[in-house]
């Protein structure tokens, strides 16, 4: 019988989680004795739509990867069967990273063009990383924004209520369900439903029942009297199998047959708002979690319509981020070593500027609020004396020397960063953009670098 | 210092990668004896938008997972520390899965309402499942769909051009990276560019090169020429570093100073359909391949406009299947045994149907064409001597009866079933709704279903 497989990402094949590209221009650089020292710089040209500010994620998976990528019997036997030569296969197994690498810390705030991880290396290492990189900070930043604006929307406007990441089956895979669960705890929520996440990566779970349950017995009353049996105080009934305020009724009668203290009841369907009110009628003074449909605006929503809820478990919306769905992360190369100096390079493209150059980023402040952002050249002077440089040294010379927050103070660092952005950044719909200024050195060497380029084009 | 982690997924914490509240009801159903046999079913309740029919893909993973279910220490450990019973965890420690799995085989077209996949066990087996089989099953059908709609435009309208997936870098994490390549291959792509999952699952792989290979010399001309002197006719040149058009007459001649038959040339920025056809006229009967912002649509606009191209390369668009990245997959209880025998069971909820019962699908053909389904309770008698049962029964008794086929075969039926289907359905806007017709018994029986639990609500 056909061996059937699950395809995992591991230690030992992440390695190959590359594009061919990448190795085949390894076996390029390194045949051709051609591995100067480069600089690539992984941003993103555009916010997705609506967004008015990123969340920096997945820089603690990023530097995981770099740190042990290492090219063991099995991926060399692969690449030996699909065309690569013995001797850079054996350069490849002694490959480990020795460069450089600067990042935004995770849970800092990221706007387009700025850089959210640097790499700087001999090519043949930098090159391999773009696969990975910006697969596990792109999709991150993606969930922890839209994590972030479902907190946000709740700090605004409702009154502390709990968000938990009930996504993981509708995720794009296992890895998505991991690492949304993490991401959305960085921007702002309180846990997730996964258990695999809470293992992984500390991550509070929780967790109450699903219709199943109900119907696995003959009536709901049975259901939630076994339920309570068995979790007494702790149990969250799900009222909403067959009528919803009824529902509520029988939940409300066993709780005080069986003398319990409900710690909640769960809504799955219908509309929420006003059902949430009748149930509060019901169940005066007892939780309710809101769980179908659940993102951002669905909450305005609710709170618009004075749904009375103490927590929301979004999925779908949350895990795929459906509005904007993508971020499309680039990892360009901005610099490369050329008789022994390091010179910036460019693409010419029509309509996309890729600033050349390593790079610094200032934040500015002005009352305890965030004031526009100005990227240099790395060795550039900027304004901004109040200012921080957004970008740290993680590793240099291939040693870590800054040790990683956890997850829990990467999650206050979105939360206190997240409050200093000016509210008109992060309206749901339309925000206004924030300044990113590009500092006048980089500038003139962007115009300076164009002009030479098209020049050379027109004498070739 | 604090130690970094990747969050992998393997064959160990696969099974916490699960929902909390199906252990917890595990729990609850084995300490209080109520462990009863069930069938629970999973499917779409509506097509994505735009979608006339969905691929079916990911059994072969939701199948390995099933079989190689197994509770070690590490995630007993984890359980142990978060409240689980003793009793129950030794119980988990023993669990493997001796049910009954039918299901949709991978390739197959798939509607609203139909099942994809039902499995009958006693519903501690059965209710854990739920995470990883709509997770697997729901994303690998969302890319095998689009895959499919890319392939069937180039059938439609092209000459056979090349699809390859160059989505891994903007996949939502790593399994999606892996197995949109997975998927795309068996929705009708080529290859992919992912290494790992060439490796995994015997997807072709291919891939060119980067403008940083380009920039990471002086002159466009040199990098040409040490990527030619490296690979000689396989090489495929990216020409639009800086200037598309002069690339290809810099590409022309360095093909002819080196006397290199180029395999091709890639195009990755600006007006495409415009630009190769100038580059057709540069270097006539070279091969473009095609690589920036294609997805179905920009196929079609690209042949509309008369573009010339032998291959595209899909990329942050088919692994997110931007357009409709989310699939509500769901896993409904649909029967659950009482007093020795099956009995139907529902959900009552506003707007969504839940047919209740283990089901049948048939397919009805004429002239050589799909006209049309019938889903049916699993003994129902339906119409159709000349149509197929859909679903295939795949794990008997906890043994499995079926060979999977691999991905070439899987990728066949696909093909095969696509042109079964009239183009209507397949349209890309606005598809005329395939006819999925409910089966008399199974009509009746939901009608009465419903009334018995609405009566039953009014007399409580």
């Amino acid at each position: 019988m056909t061996e059937t497989t699950f395809g995992y990402v591991t230690a030992e094949n992440l390695p190959l989680f590359t594009d061919l590209y990448e190795l085949r221009m390894m076996q390029g650089y390194y045949n051709q004795e051609h591995n100067p020292k480069a600089t690539f710089s992984l941003f993103v040209r555009d916010l997705p739509p609506n967004r008015g500010y990123m969340v920096a994620a997945g820089l603690e998976q990023a530097i995981h990867y770099i740190e042990t990528l290492s090219f063991g019997e099995r991926t060399l036997e692969f690449l030996n069967e699909h065309g690569f030569d013995e001797e850079f296969l054996s350069h490849l197994a002694e490959l480990a990273f020795t460069g450089e690498v600067r990042a935004m810390p995770e849970g800092t705030l990221a706007f387009a063009n700025e850089p959210l991880l640097e790499v700087t290396a001999p090519i043949m290492q930098a090159q391999l990383l773009e696969t990975v990189l910006i697969n596990q900070i792109g999709f991150q930043s993606l969930i922890a924004t839209k994590a972030s604006r479902m907190r946000d929307v709740i700090d605004r406007e409702g009154d502390g209520q709990q968000l938990v990441d009930f996504g993981s089956r509708r995720a794009h895979g296992t890895d998505a369900g991991m690492k949304a669960a993490r991401a959305a705890y960085i921007g702002g929520f309180d846990g997730t439903s996964n258990v695999a996440a809470g293992e992984a990566f500390g991550v509070p779970i929780s967790g109450t029942m699903a219709h199943s349950w109900i119907q696995s017995f003959e009536h709901e009353r049975e259901a939630f009297e076994t339920f309570v049996d068995e979790y007494g105080d702790e149990s969250v009934l799900l009222i909403d199998t067959y009528d919803t305020v009824n529902g509520a009724t029988v939940a409300a009668d066993v709780a005080e047959t069986n003398d319990v203290d409900l710690r909640g009841v769960r809504l799955d369907s219908g509309d929420l708002a006003a059902l949430s009110r009748s149930v509060d009628e019901v169940l005066p003074g007892v939780d309710q979690f809101i769980s179908s449909g659940v993102d951002e605006y669905a909450i305005h929503e609710f709170f618009e319509r004075d749904g009375v809820g103490a927590g929301f478990g979004p999925g779908t919306a949350l895990v795929t981020s459906t509005d904007a769905p993508k971020v499309e992360g680039v990892y360009k190369l901005v610099a490369v070593e050329r008789d022994g100096r390091m010179e910036p390079t460019m693409k010419l493209s029509t309509g996309k500027v890729t600033y050349p150059g390593a790079k610094r980023v200032r934040r500015l402040e002005s009352d305890g609020q965030y004031a526009g952002d100005v990227v240099g050249l790395r060795g550039e002077q900027l304004p901004g004396d109040s200012g921080e440089d957004v970008l740290q040294t993680v590793i240099e010379g291939g040693d870590r020397v800054l040790e990683l927050p956890d997850v829990e103070t990467i999650r206050t660092t979105a939360s206190t960063h997240r409050q200093k952005l000016p509210e008109r950044h992060r309206r749901l719909d339309d925000p206004e953009p924030y300044d990113v200024r590009i500092g006048d050195r980089l500038q003139s060497e962007t115009s300076e670098l164009e002009r030479a380029l098209e020049s050379r084009i027109r004498d070739e």
